[in-house]
């Protein structure tokens, strides 16, 4: 089915010269690249390149114990009684969402010693993959003869929902359609959900996130950042067969190992327009926000221990964005590059005539539309000026007022019957909202908004009334009610009327700039996005045509299966391990003088005498990761669990574009370090039991 | 001379509408308003206010006491031998420079018991004003008649550059031609100039800047922002009678004080449109470089102790503007503002007829201009993308070769005979310069570079040439030799063509981008500031005309006298007072649980028993400062030392555009404060019997 490299392989792929340009060879390089679907796996490759045989077996059991969570990582169940293995930064959100004031488990870390002390998360979801069905030839038909992008991308949206819903009812499994290869194959995913989902443990923050913004995406790491969660069902554990047993020996090195997760984005089979859309407008755009909530937010954490405590969690991820956008756009911004995906479109374009317009040419226009208002959307609909989760519950309610009056095909994505209960499992979440960090993020949202669009714009009007930013977000705050989860209910059930006749300061903001905004998210569904489906279903179809599907389609925060082989990289003529240790960790917070973020948990300075200095802590692989990867099992051969993703290098930051493996790779908490922390310095004995560790 | 104020002063007042909104009374609000010029100092308005007389000796005693530090900031002498106070973050240039690793006086402080312990600082200068003149008629009669701007511009230029020149010969002191009130008005100060400047004291950082970000333009306040050098001359402590008596008593509530100083810049008397320009175009543009060079040094901080020792002092400006514009941004973005100012300006207009063009008008479509170019001009001849000390040095040769083959009154302002001096102090500077703090700075200028202009803007283009922003960065500081005073030396004496034989990657870059940066510049000044000018000085002779020189010229780092009350202030219902304590301070740092940035130096922890926790710490008053004032002398009736001024609040930092006392205030460390800090922290009885204060 997939061809080994060939050489009209290596044209097509976007990175082709800047692989050339790094090591003045064309050799085997990219053949670990892939985060492959897993209804159409990459057998033979697997099979000639690494001599293993994938049976559906290995393959279901993997897709069976893997998990999403919507906090925006993965997972996977590894008990028969339902414990989940993730990342302490995917478990964040809820670590931060069961703290509260002097209780700040982001920091001091958890551990239920019995089922009883463990602790229920307010709005957690998880997701098992259950199946997937090629419906891409009903969606096109759907659009077929429609030639007005407008009713185009009306009738498509409308379809998706009708099969997602006729989905829901007949199987009562979560169905979302997933627009594969930017618009060329749409697949149906369903999707057991379980939403009871309670905390049993997590480290320090200091020790799961050592090193701090310093040391994310670097390598050699010292981090166990894990985080351990259960999943119930109708108030008891899930019992299942389906989950993957923890090796501790871990991977040697050279060894082959799989990573089964759901890689959030990718842009590989973009065109050389689209990057450059996002070299010349959108990643300057979100990285003046990103500074600009990173700033605001340092200066909050700073004023306080509680500030700390609640600015936490959001900084983190604010500056986990910030530092992968910035190692994007050095690549963006690197010739070789752009060089490299520009040649090799034109291959693909030398080889084939498209019927009408050349599809390259109308996503180039579809971008030039994009970057006329790409600001204003991004603002506006996507919510970056009004940064609050007060703001998101107020649009949510009051669109959904007027979403529920229309049929289901008819509504916005995200008021669909077969959303609703993830949406709600959300809007009414018991977590508290906190009002001070509202504030700060309002002020700095409305400041970037005033900032980009001009304080004098309509919309900049609008939002801020005439006031600062932060005489405005102030008001705005202290104004809104809809922190209290029953006032939020009693709008809900009351419909328009009830949002009509409300006067919280949050709904009268997003009724004030809802036209607005929905106009702006027409505008690009209809001016961008269905041109550029349109466009890159043309080229994906001559490019399986003559390719086969040789690549994977682009990460759509689905499953996918990555392989690769565990072993280090030189850097500066350093060759670096394919492993660290835990005398590592010691000796690199010496370096330090235990200065933040280096300095160590006091259990850990403590304990240390008692730990085996030699064990691994984190390994790296070649293979193909992407955010949204956090918290992914790596499996070996035998389908053990052997580490668990949680980040990539800074060579792999360029990976979004283009897979290179000549330094790049994944880091992982290596599975022995899990069991010799739980056990030395967590005494987590009940829990080494249930995972087979003792 | 000066009238008292009246319905036609507050008409004219910029922010009059906006104190009608603040307090809903147009009472006596601004009356201390005002950083007024030395030669024409508000004798009346002192006398009729507050009972003062104003005698010419006292003025002179404040004049010849009062300093300016090339490093951006004010001071004074204060003893018969030289010793000259000022604020540590005025200091901090120096302590940083003679800081090496292991060794960083900026955190520890240093004390020299004798003055063979004195430390040398490397490029430090300070003046003393001895003398104005008014050379506006000069000035002007070499512009009259000349109608194309680009001429004006020149001829206004080299008028400058010969009575400077004149005035140098003439008298051997500095000669600077000052622009008043936007260029109605031109006046020549000498200043007697010292170049030997040696460390006496500083106190650690930890307690100058307690509070760090978080409490910088806050009140209540506890820093002991001091610090101490000696000025010599001939290898001698200067020897003079000019020095202020620091008064450990203080000032008592409601006493008068002055405050004589070096205010950097402020804008009370420009037009709405240009205010708007820097609402909507300059301050957000300013901001975003801000956070993006904030951001990336907190990052390099993070990294170990060496890079925090580095990026200590460059950081701390940087936050300092990035808090000081983030406060006028909001100002500015605050209608009550604008619409104040607008009706301000309608007043005037009403009353005046302008003969030919309407200078409001002019100055509009003069901003409109700036606005289409200002990113490219704040980036390249600015430098903002280029911010580097290596290559601001590689910039001054590769200009001093050229201007230097013209003459005087045609060259650039910089290269003008009469600054020569004061440029090679600082281009021949043994000052260390840092390669990875280089690489640093330059990486995120030239990111905000390729963000703003986008990657393929031909001046991006040539800076990055084709290559990532990092990549580029490294690759110019590792090629060029400018760190070596020697290198300079030889390429500065080597003329054009040791510039032309040059192979630095700095000189390169100089070179090559050398005709735009000038190009930019020439458009600035004819097509921006000239026509601004004309139109100012039409203005201003009319607003001298109907009201006389009632309020002060905007701050143009140059000597002013400010006066005020020294009293708290309300906020929220709460009074502060107008003092702290050192009880105070303790007791901040108890509440944050000595985290930082209010973590205490151990000698202040240590020695708390011996200290009298009731001594007044830091005071407030309503004196007219903006930064540049930092370190100056706040004295009393009697011309004593009662303090050192070293912040305003944040209700202070709309202070650029309009005066306010109803909550803004300046903040000094109070002289009991030193006295006793000195005595029982330092125990610098030497420097105590010195100062008069053992």
């Amino acid at each position: 089915m997939r061809k080994v490299a060939s050489s009209l392989v290596f044209a097509e792929s976007p990175g082709f010269l800047f692989f050339l340009f790094l090591i003045f060879s064309g050799g085997t390089v990219r053949s670990d690249e892939g985060m492959w679907l897993l209804n159409d796996p990459p057998k033979d490759l697997l099979a000639k390149r690494h001599g293993f045989e994938l049976t559906q077996a290995w393959l279901d059991k993997a897709r069976l114990a893997s998990i999403r969570l919507n906090s925006g990582g993965s997972g996977s169940f590894v008990s028969s009684s339902g414990l989940l293995l993730t990342n302490h930064h995917v478990g964040a959100d809820a670590l931060a969402k069961l703290s509260s004031p002097g209780k700040d488990l982001l920091k001091t870390g958890f551990l239920a010693r019995t089922r009883a002390e463990e602790m229920q998360c307010p709005d957690l979801e998880i997701n098992v993959l259950m199946t997937i069905e090629d419906v891409t030839d009903r969606v096109e038909a759907s659009v077929r003869g429609v030639t007005d992008p407008a009713k185009a991308s009306a009738a498509r949206r409308a379809e998706t929902a009708r099969i997602e819903k006729e989905s829901l009812d007949k199987t009562g499994l979560r169905s979302d359609v997933v627009v594969l290869y930017q618009g060329a194959v749409y697949h149906l995913y369903r999707y057991k959900k379980y939403t009871d989902v309670r905390l049993v443990f997590a480290p320090e923050g200091a020790i799961a996130g050592f090193g701090g913004d310093v040391d994310n995406f670097e390598y050699p790491r010292y981090g166990l950042d894990i985080c351990v969660f259960r999943a119930y069902e109708n108030g008891k554990p899930v019992e299942s067969a389906n989950y993957l047993k923890i090796q501790p020996a871990g991977p040697k090195e050279n060894d082959l190992v799989f990573v089964t997760g759901h890689p959030g984005v990718t842009q590989r089979l973009e065109t050389a327009a689209r990057l450059e859309l996002r070299r010349d407008h959108l990643h300057p755009f979100m990285l003046g926000w990103l500074r600009t909530m990173e700033n605001g937010l340092a200066q909050f954490a700073a004023s306080g221990v509680e500030p700390a405590r609640l600015a936490n969690k959001v900084s983190h991820s604010i500056a986990n964005s910030r530092k992968a956008l910035t190692g994007q756009y050095m690549g963006l911004c690197d010739e070789a590059l752009m060089v490299g995906k520009r040649e090799a479109e034109s291959a693909l374009r030398a080889q084939v005539k498209f019927r009408g317009q050349d599809p390259y040419q109308a996503i180039a226009e579809a971008c030039a539309r994009q970057a006329a208002f790409h600001r204003e959307y991004a603002l506006i609909e996507r919510g970056l000026a009004v940064d609050s989760d007060l703001f998101t519950i107020a649009r949510h309610l009051v669109r959904m007022a007027r979403e529920d009056t229309l049929p289901g095909p008819d509504r916005l994505k995200e008021y669909r019957d077969s959303a609703r209960a993830s949406l709600e499992l959300s809007l009414f979440s018991p977590a508290p909202i906190h009002g001070s960090l509202e504030k700060v993020r309002l002020t700095l949202g409305l400041t970037y908004l005033a900032e980009q669009l001009g304080a004098r714009h309509p919309l900049a009007v609008k939002l801020l009334g005439g006031k600062s930013p932060e005489r405005r977000a102030q008001e705005l705050v202290d104004g809104s009610r809809l922190a209290d989860v029953q006032e939020r209910r009693r709008l809900a059930q009351g419909g328009q009327k009830a949002i009509d006749s409300s006067s919280d300061s949050m709904i009268a903001l997003a009724k004030s700039i809802d036209a607005e905004a929905r106009a702006l998210r027409k505008r690009l569904e209809e001016e961008v996005e269905e041109p550029e489906r349109q466009a890159q279903r043309a080229i994906g179809l001559e490019r399986f045509r003559i390719l086969g599907k040789t690549m994977a389609p682009d990460a759509t925060f689905t499953l996918r299966l990555a392989f690769g082989v565990v072993k280090g990289y030189e850097v500066d003529g350093t060759e670096l391990p394919f492993h660290t240790t835990f005398a590592g960790l010691y000796a690199k917070a010496d370096d330090h003088q235990g200065a933040s973020p280096f300095k160590l948990p006091s259990a850990w300075i403590d304990r240390k005498e008692k730990l085996n200095l030699q064990t691994p802590f984190n390994f790296v692989s070649t293979a193909d990761t992407i955010g949204g990867n956090s918290g992914s099992p790596v499996l070996n051969r035998a389908g053990e669990l052997v580490g668990v993703n949680f980040d990539r290098n800074r060579h792999g930051l360029v990976r979004n574009f283009v897979y290179t493996d000549l330094q790049a790779r994944h880091i992982a908490v290596h599975a022995g370090a899990i069991a010799e922390a739980l056990d030395k310095v967590y005494g987590a004995s009940e829990l080494l039991g249930e995972l087979g560790l003792r």
